[in-house]
């Protein structure tokens, strides 16, 4: 059964367990449907790879909510909400999401800043079906060691 | 630059080759947006995983439009027309789809009979987009042997 490595929580962030349909040919598997209750309207499916021992981060989205799943291999999603009318203000959120047991989908409403380690010896492949198409004027960038973040990445891993 | 081998053509399946943004980090890789004229409207967004010297198939959908990469790996599509009312009827098409070179996005209408065989010595990934969510009453198959289909799989590659 899969279990999700969840530290701490931020307020409109969602988890779904996603099925692995096992074949001997090659798994099946689920991401999003226009039935589910985290789907809202569509504006773009495309998928960012992370090579082993790296890290991309901080960004955050102004308009765009963002639905996040890793098909292939692993990686750890920290989420920081700096909202300032959020309920869990100032919460750094830790999720440690791929295959082996632990295949989810995220829910990213906008205004939280996030970032993405690679937890595999190989390439990790990021799934991100958006309900805006993608707009650089939207987002925002900060860098990991920016120290506006209360987060410290482990380089090790 | 990409180039997409492509053998035959069928009516109503187009090709897109796809931006992959390199990142010293890991690769970007676009898939599909509201606003491409290949888009239609959002059914769901799954993977199927195909392991290496595999093939998957024969299998038709009867109402979904699909829209295929491969963000992984590499593969050979194969597709045949047996619409009584195309253009196309009795044609068989071949496409090898992936990365290193041949990153595209393949869309292909309802009533086409398809089938997937891993090109890569390693798993391939394959993302559909599709309009319709998964419903399986819609969808038919056929053993790759059953002799319907006149496309000889390469059991070799």
């Amino acid at each position: 059964m899969d279990s999700l490595k969840e530290v701490n929580k931020i307020e409109g962030v969602s988890t779904q367990p996603l099925k692995e349909i096992t074949d001997s040919l090659g798994s099946v598997l689920h991401m999003l449907r226009s039935d589910s209750p985290l789907f809202n309207k569509f504006g773009e499916i495309y998928f960012s790879e992370i090579n082993p021992k790296t890290t991309k981060g901080w960004k955050l989205h102004e308009k765009v909510t963002q639905n996040i799943t890793v098909p292939m291999g692993k990686i750890r999603l920290v989420i920081y909400d700096d909202r300032p009318e959020s309920s869990t203000h100032g919460n750094t959120a830790e999720y440690q999401i791929g295959r082996n047991g632990n295949y989810y989908l995220i829910h990213i409403p906008p205004m939280l800043w996030y970032g993405f380690q690679s937890l595999d010896n190989q390439k990790s492949l990021i799934a991100n079906c958006t309900d805006l198409p993608h707009d650089p004027s939207e987002s925002r960038l900060l860098p990991l060691d920016s120290g506006k973040i209360p987060f410290q990445w482990d380089s090790t891993k």
